[in-house]
């Protein structure tokens, strides 16, 4: 019997559930937190502002990463039209960028793949701005897309869902001998028990807002760096979801509830760079999402680890803000080690 | 300023919302309960093997009802085109009924309205079956339906929900002065505390199965009406969610835990008349679904009340087991009674 166990429920996991699925393997996910759980600190998945925006690769393993996107990316173009009770929609994107920097038309991995991706014309640049790109985009409405794996994993495929708070991936290598685990656990949990070193969790506030029925962020999404290293943005969240307004990337932040401060940075900048989200000039914030980015020093890990007892572990966590993006392909890539070790012959 | 706030976020109340936000109301929505809240026994909304069947008249009220439900029919005609994440989908619905009785040609309120509504040949009856009917009906997820109403009256409307536990309905009118208010209470709230006599629960027990991927069942909702009285279905749930089968009508039974007794006797039936369910032999229950329809002695009561202070109530509950088919005709008339009390002109 081919089993594979997917320890975490996060849309990384999930993923990694539906392709092994898709591949004809039988699939159980256990995990601590569900996304039909009510909106938890301890699980990031449900905050996402998620929408796809291409960045220029310093080094190989940016324009590895790079490429997964694209699965990612070339899958819901599929899937928007194909199931689109999986709120996956195509707007626009723009990026404007403060310092330049390693952004322009020579970026490796900034391109390729991207559909109507050009360089806006400086005069069209807000003050300040030093690049702007706009491209064809995804969005999707996170809390809703992650459900509508879930869904699919059981319904589709007899996925079941076990939850357990785990201490180790030892645990779940005792309670299910044979299988192979799949650790998309976020933070890298360990096999003797805690997480990997390398990551750190990125602290992300965003405002949940309602905006007027005419508003253009209801199809576009806007990113704007700063050149003091802020970055902020909107993305529309389909099927009445409201628009993301965000956000902070604080390091060393543990504060799991919304903070004033933040709420109010976030308000004075949408003044200026988003003026058209205000409703009688007002922000109608309908809620302040705090989450936690599982991030990892050299980014995304997904690799095979053997174990005591010829465990086969192949990890895939570590994704950062990148979580959406990376999805589908970090999980093709987590199927195709799994095929290296156990070939599944069609049923 | 006319506002409106309607006690109650079951699909009832969210479809008096919907329909005064589109009326041009201000609205404001107060319950103990929300669609996105974890599922309990005290809301019943989400527990619904929501689909329609049309049904024949013996009373002037069941004809009054019974053209309610036809104009939820002919609006979920235009929401399944226009707003698919409502989950509202169109199929097969089959009726089988071992006693014929009112069930006829002649049926007033029965034929009306009903896309496609034909008698079953003779030849095609399962055994014991006297009389048996097809048509076009929706079926819809109904958790997922009630969550994309509060997405819309939130994002699309600015309506506000508020959470509070309540005693009366003068508890409402002392909060919210000069507000008109919608009782969508399910079981008829009270001036003065306390629930409507004529209100009663009756027990459901469900099953959410999964089905092999080419179950004919994804795509047709049949009911078997047996001569002792028992009422066994199966109702699909759009968007990845699984077949409902059902299920029992139990008065006085207030258990809200799932009974192994339900569950097997349901299996059983099954076993005989829906044996295309069962995956190499078995049922995949995925869960068991206990709810409490909200049934009133002459059915459904919308009418207009007045209370001290001239506080104007319009009553809308006691749909019993047909909470969904009901749901926008009923608010359409709770919109008509608002603008009796209150008109709008166009903004």
């Amino acid at each position: 019997m081919s089993q594979v166990v997917v320890v975490g429920a996060g849309v990384i996991g999930l993923s990694c559930a539906l392709t092994l699925s898709e591949g004809g393997y039988k699939v159980k996910v256990v995990a601590a937190n569900f996304p039909t759980d009510p909106l938890s600190s301890k699980y990031t998945s449900s905050w996402a502002g998620a929408h796809y925006r291409p960045f220029p690769s310093l080094t190989d393993k940016d324009y590895e990463d790079a490429m997964l996107t694209r699965v990612t990316y070339d899958y819901f173009k599929k899937l928007s039209v194909e199931e689109p009770e999986s709120t996956v929609k195509w707007v626009q994107g723009v990026d404007f960028v403060e310092e330049k920097g390693i952004y322009g038309v020579n970026s490796r991995g900034y391109y390729e793949g991207i559909d109507d991706m050009k360089i806006v014309p400086r005069e069209q640049y807000p003050p300040g701005v030093a690049f702007g790109a706009s491209y064809t985009t995804w969005v999707l409405n996170s809390p809703l897309y992650i459900q509508y794996l879930m869904r699919k994993l059981t319904f589709k495929y007899g996925v079941t869902f076990t939850r357990a708070e785990l201490i180790s991936l030892k645990q779940i290598s005792q309670a299910y001998p044979g299988h192979i685990i799949v650790n998309a656990t976020g933070m890298g949990l360990q096999w003797d028990g805690g997480y990997d070193g390398d990551c750190f969790p990125i602290r992300g506030q965003t405002l949940l807002v309602r905006v007027p029925q005419d508003c253009l962020y209801l199809n576009k999404t806007v990113t704007h760096q700063s050149k003091d290293g802020l970055w902020t943005f909107v993305i529309p969240r389909p099927h009445h979801g409201g628009v993301i307004l965000g956000g902070t990337k604080q390091l060393d932040d543990y504060q799991s509830t919304p903070k004033e401060e933040d709420t109010n940075a976030l308000i004075e900048r949408a003044k200026i760079l988003y003026p058209e989200l205000f409703i009688e000039g007002q922000l109608d914030i309908r809620n302040v999402n705090v989450g936690f980015r599982s991030a990892r020093n050299g980014g995304l890990k997904v690799e095979l680890e053997k174990y005591p007892g010829n465990v086969s572990v192949v990890h895939a966590y570590g994704a950062g803000g990148m979580g959406y993006e990376l999805s589908y392909g970090a999980a093709k890539k987590v199927e195709e080690i799994v095929k290296g070790i156990w070939p599944k012959s069609k049923l």
